[in-house]
């Protein structure tokens, strides 16, 4: 645990001070066995707020308008749905977003403008925007609520993913919180994942945006599932300060600390979407050392992590480590093939660029586990990096053969 | 059947005038059906030769010392091994592609520098070096082989994929003819795939080359199967000049004729590649016009061909056009949402970005064939490209999980 950071028994997005949840079915997803597919992220305080969004080109009108309400770096609820995405509908989606926002707003008593937005599910289908006025009157929203969000943002994820941490600053405790959504379509640059952090520290909005992108760069920018990206990924963080413990500025102790904090929860949620990819029973991890440059060993990382045939093989406990040299060869990173050493888990399978022997049963007994590791030395440099998939399964193929009909 | 090139039926590598081919059984292909693992393809007479290779990082040494046989604009024979890639072997693989060269160039009276070598296969084990000289022993090429080394250059494909074509020309007939093998690691910039094209056309070694990398672009490098390159991959065409129509030069007849016969060749063999991709029984045509530039339209092209949730969508007869929409958006194309428009065959599924309803057991009749073909217009400008690729199947997961152990 990273310098004075616990981990909260049974913690969520809730577990902050000053925040509640809730969350309701409005009959969006029909397709899941859970059933609770609209929800509302609530700060009973005003708040600041930061983002970071999907790069796809084509973008849900609920993220334009999230980026628009969030762009004054203050925001004091969030109301999402899953089960339909609300992207390409044309101009109704951005109409029914706003409409979203009012309804939510009303209910809460705030202004629309300081409520965000989100969508996840099946693209090309507008908003029952009557289905989600009755629901959002229909949301309690409580101390405990968190648990229940949790659940409402899920689409075909099989479990809810939640944690918090706390750290002491200035005599109080500073607790962040966080749940995210993923399954199919995650990688690099947010596919369909939804990810909402809330703390009690206080915190200027700039400095909350810069701490945020370098935690999404490190965390659900290096997970990969199935190589897709989507039209709706989001990650919010609302800070409302009800901690007591005052302002947390550049450079000081709070500062890093909380920083260290927001990293943790996001590499704790990136791993568990991974592992919670579609059809997925492991999590793969590869650890790139050595690289020129941060960005190559990210490439690297990210290219094997991602890789069709790696995946096959972790699925299969294979130890082919030939198909892990021929993604690294075509990823961005410069490498040497004489430098380069190999480890499966702590074993060194390849060292100056050629295969080292191995009990090959012994390997096969190490993959057969729930957590794959691979590391890999360029020995050129100082880039590092860590990027997190899941194996490719029969179960991913089936299920994905079988979405929308 | 584009001007005057006519389909020669049973066409292969040796169809052209001069070409001779044959294989055998050396013992390195423990894994196939098909035990034929070890050709040579000679052309009687000096050739002038082009090639294109591996972007891979990590390149055979086969690959190596074939680029630099080829340097001079000749060649006269191809030695080729299946089963073994010859990749990440320290430098005894270097050793080992020239000895390969040396004794293929000795059994069939050349200079080694005229020999080129190929390996396809795993990664990381060291040639068998006596079993390839016995092999090679072996050989023996005759003028109907091409059928042969069809089979023997095959990996994990399940059968051989050979054409040729011809034309007239100066009152004599020019013939091209090819052989490839594809299956798994097959991704733009050519992956794990072999190529060997022969003409009896005369045309110099440069203006081949251009024309070589024109026609590779537009075939081998828009088609992929899961994403992977490999550390071997091989585009070779030698041109004998034994048709007796001529020298073909730069903007004459000839050369558009033999242009147009050569990029015919490719598509064939690289649609033939997509559709046997391993586990593989659909392929899938993505065609991408209106796009702001070519670069572009291919990105897009090969974005949407290659997503494992199109590639799922397609196995299970699935009209999911949001996943095709979603691989579009994060290509490099420049997209504007309310100019798209979509097509699944000849059936208009969005126009102007917005879904137009369709009768859902037609379309999904329609995927239920063995090609399914996807059109998009982004109506921004003149750039058009196609790409291949093939459906995600259990298959695949389960064939590529067992590969090594």
């Amino acid at each position: 645990m990273a310098g004075g950071i616990r981990v909260i028994n049974g913690g969520t997005v809730t577990s902050a001070k000053g925040f509640e949840a809730g969350a309701t079915f409005a009959g969006l997803k029909t397709y899941a066995e859970d059933k609770l597919d609209l929800g509302i992220l609530l700060s009973r305080e005003p708040a600041t707020a930061a983002g970071v969004f999907t790069t796809n080109r084509l973008k849900s009108p609920s993220v334009v308008l999230t980026e628009e309400h969030i762009a004054d770096g203050k925001a004091q609820a969030v109301v999402v749905d899953s089960g339909i995405a609300n992207a390409c509908v044309g101009e109704q989606g951005y109409k029914d977003a706003k409409a979203m926002t009012a309804k939510a707003a009303k209910h809460l008593g705030l202004k629309p403008e300081d409520v965000l937005v989100c969508s996840t599910g099946i693209i090309g289908v507008e908003l029952p925007m009557s289905l989600i006025n009755a629901g959002i009157d229909h949301i309690k929203v409580t101390d405990d609520g968190g648990h229940l969000l949790a659940r409402a943002i899920l689409t075909t994820d099989p479990k809810p993913k939640e944690i918090a941490v706390a750290f002491d600053l200035n005599g109080a405790t500073v607790t962040l919180g966080g749940i995210t959504k993923g399954a199919g379509m995650i990688h690099p640059n947010m596919a369909t994942m939804l990810c909402f952090i809330t703390t009690d520290a206080e915190i200027q909005a700039d400095l909350l945006k810069g701490m945020l992108k370098e935690a999404a760069d490190e965390s659900f920018n290096m997970m990969t599932i199935d190589g897709d990206t989507s039209t709706n990924d989001t990650v919010l963080v609302l800070a409302n300060g009800a901690a007591g413990a005052g302002p947390i500025s550049e450079g000081s102790e709070g500062a890093d600390l909380f920083r260290k904090a927001l990293g943790q929860v996001c590499v704790y949620l990136a791993k568990e979407i991974a592992r919670d990819g579609e059809g997925a029973s492991k999590l793969i991890e590869v650890t790139v050392e050595g690289a020129k440059t941060l960005q190559q060993a990210r490439s690297a990382a990210r290219t094997i992590a991602g890789s069709s045939l790696v995946k096959t093989a972790v699925h299969g406990n294979d130890p082919n480590w030939g198909r892990v040299v021929a993604a690294l060869g075509r990823s961005d990173a410069e490498v040497v093939e004489e430098k380069i050493a190999l480890y499966i888990a702590s074993v060194c399978i390849m060292e100056d660029g050629r295969p080292i022997a191995f009990h090959k049963d012994s390997i096969i007994a190490i993959m057969s586990g729930p957590e794959v590791a691979f590391r890999i030395n360029l020995n050129l440099g100082d880039g590092r990096a860590t990027a997190w998939g899941c194996n490719l399964s029969e179960e991913y193929v089936t299920f994905n053969s079988a979405y929308t009909t």
